[in-house]
């Protein structure tokens, strides 16, 4: 199962008066890991989006937990990995360290998202395409394992 | 109990190639959001770090479902409650409208927090003080409740 | 002449570890206030780029200086309106005003943009409708103006 | 002279509904290249702040061109060098680069600043210490160098 490494330098610009990292500047560094998961499995956005059809992998929920502040001049590692595969959504698990210490972790639920037919005003979930599960190395969603060509 | 009622209007840079909110700047509304909270109890956000000696009132832990997505040049509503006082740390639950949809629900847990005297490097927790909760007309956290100066 | 006035109330998150402005959300700033400007003229930006076919009005130039520093819980008022308008581009100045103090001034070029018809990657200016101009009750570029079509 | 050279990936938040790098970004970016500048020269900000008693290096003066839009998951490279030292201020020059083509061109006028001894809410220039400028292995401002010191 791909599991996706990736440095981030803490910048001056991410940090808030208090001198320690604007919260939601996590949810860009982890949304930066979850393109630089898919890019790993082969997968840049750019060309997914095209390929596909898709508008994106939009959030439809995440959940964090900050365990310990970082600050401008440090170097975290944020490791990351699909949690789960479901039908047209999925989730992804983020675990952002300062050394040893495990300082922020965050769950991720996406949808593979198209624009209607119908109304191009309106996104809505496909299925995940196999091919993409695929490329993770990843375990099929239950249904499709059942039918005998999970991994 | 202190309700507040935020009006956004969605910009165009807080959209992303879909079109649609990039789902971090809902972080930095709900932030701000929270401020104005504050801010609507008579306590704005700079007077209060520099009267109570506090470095802020930093996350420790959120969780957002994203249920519709809204796009640049519409205004949506955020109302915004503190959903629970405990002894140093408080939650705030956030909705955002738009018109009668509920398209984001947010809650965050934060802490009054100041730097150590020991090190001012390090970030701790101070129990929140009695006249910061009065200010929003709210139960005070079950300790304080059971001495009888609860609401 | 359009001109319009927008205030801005100065966020914990825009501010860096010195506790004034990072300077990248001032260019924020003045990029909603033109939204403001020329949705003050009866152009949301929404609408505008639907109805004309375009990407956006992206910028070419810009040009600003920072004159006094601001901080989280202030308030500030940009007053924006359009410096000139050319064939396919037009300039913005916004002045943010401290009080009477003028905090930061800023120039923008921007050009009224569409995706070639040959090739969709590519983004290429096109003629500034003359109804556009007009909605700022404002001069016609001086070529348009010899031809006698000026205001 | 020193000149740093710092690869960035564009990434899906950078960029706005027309799939372009938002161009405040931009300017992010800019900050972040003179902060990798600093740090090449043996001048991490962090450190530089606390061993010099500033708060930063704020902008007061920004001048950008921005010739070819780039668009997420592309790779741009930024050069970036220092263009003259004055008594309390500097210039920084950025190019971005998108392959053989300059993408972005960027000017700007930094202040070396510190808070007022008197009024700790007012921010002021002081004089670039010599050892500074000499890690970027410069030419001296023009004073310094008739006094024959300069290189």
């Amino acid at each position: 199962m791909l599991k996706n490494r990736k440095t981030i330098h803490i910048e001056w610009g991410d940090c808030d008066p208090a001198g320690i990292v604007y919260f939601p500047c996590y949810f860009v560094f982890f949304d930066n890991c979850t393109a630089a998961l898919f890019e790993a499995a082969g997968l840049p956005t750019y060309e997914m989006i095209k390929q596909h059809g898709i508008i994106g992998i939009p959030i439809v929920d995440t959940r964090a937990r900050f365990l310990a502040p970082s600050r401008f001049g440090e170097d975290v590692v944020v490791e990351s990995s699909i949690s789960e595969w479901r039908r047209s959504s999925f989730g992804v698990h983020h675990r952002l360290w300062k050394g040893d210490t495990l300082a922020v972790e965050c769950f991720e639920t996406r949808v593979w998202a198209a624009r209607s037919a119908s109304n191009p005003e309106r996104i809505e979930g496909r299925p995940v395409p196999p091919e993409i599960i695929r490329k993770f190395g990843d375990r099929r969603p239950a249904r499709t394992k059942r039918q005998g060509r999970g991994k």
